[in-house]
């Protein structure tokens, strides 16, 4: 079995947007509502920031707990890690998460400014200025014969589709439209070419598309 | 979080049979074919004995592959085990599985016909003559703070859904009538008062019924 690329429990908007415009610190998704895309998520009993042991059990628990299921490695963009654009100018910024990052794996960061790998926990981002293909090579080799997991945004999903790397994709299409943003597609329509596709609906509302390679 | 009771992955036909009549050593569903109720699953790329690299890795495939996910023990009736009933003439028998059965843990088998435990590969099976509360107490020490998959046959399932034990089910409902055999309900409604449940339809045809208790 070779390591699978995959995107695992991606939001995304019914017009395609995977975060709105405008991301800052306060605002990691810009003007779109987190919980407007997944919602559907922090609902789980699998959520990995729930404590409190409900939740649910059903369609939507089996997505989410499937995100770090043979997972060796993460790929994120630079976008995903920071509100920041440019060279760094705060070392002490070490993502959204605290000090309990729930990826649990190496992570390697894109971005054209580097900086020192640090560890939080059980997670290690590195930083790497690199193509598509360079980075999942390292990343490949990093996760120890796992899978590795593609993190987003949008843009780094696009990426690294148009170099035909993504093996598996799990997209939840929120019912909410967000007008503006960061685009994934103008529809999965645009994936049925190279990919199969399960287009299924949830009880919570969101519709769950699950690609994987023809 | 408490270590949760869950039947993963349990084949039924559309009148609620979890096996046809006439168990045999050659025909371990009787008269039903294995292939017409799990053939869904055996299609998937995460199908235990698939050796190929292919298969289909979308809706199917989470189910299939969440089967060992946080599992750290199995209960099971004396009827999966094996065709044979009454007190064993054969401690040959080592179950249908092989040398290397799919389940990778403690696995303790339902029989008021107790034999010595043995191992095959990372899978050790015990046989206990226990009421329903007592075999899930001894699963659940073993389980070292994992879940308990309940493995079935059906009639395994509704002793210890008559015992209010189990914490979530998954029952994939195929398509097709067999008639007669091992009943697990008549209807999934019958559960409705005490589970939430998700009926999730996939591309295969199959119909995935999803429960979590209220």
């Amino acid at each position: 079995m070779s390591q699978l690329l995959k995107v695992q429990n991606f939001f995304v908007s019914s017009d395609g947007f995977g975060a709105g415009e405008g991301q800052s610190l306060e605002r990691p998704f810009g003007h779109a509502d987190p919980v407007v895309l997944g919602g559907w998520a922090f609902a789980t009993a699998s959520w990995p920031n729930r404590t409190d042991g409900a939740g649910s059990r059903g369609l939507d628990d089996y997505l989410v707990r499937d995100f770090a299921h043979g997972i060796g490695a993460e790929i994120m963009g630079a976008h995903k890690f920071s509100p920041h654009r440019g060279p760094w100018t705060d070392h002490e910024w070490k993502g959204w998460w605290g000090d309990e990052p729930p990826f649990h794996t190496p992570v390697f960061v894109l971005t054209h400014h580097v900086r020192p790998s640090f560890a939080l926990s059980d997670t290690t981002f590195h930083f790497v200025d690199a193509d598509p293909a360079t980075a999942l090579a390292q990343a490949r080799a990093a996760a120890e014969g796992k899978d590795v997991r593609l993190g987003g945004g949008a843009t780094t999903i696009r990426e690294f589709l148009d170099a035909d790397l993504v093996d598996t994709l799990h997209v939840a299409v929120a019912p909410v439209e967000i007008g503006r943003g960061v685009r994934l597609w103008e529809s999965p329509d645009e994936l049925r070419d190279r990919y199969h596709c399960d287009v299924v609906p949830s009880p919570s509302g969101v519709t769950h598309h699950l690609f994987w390679r023809k």
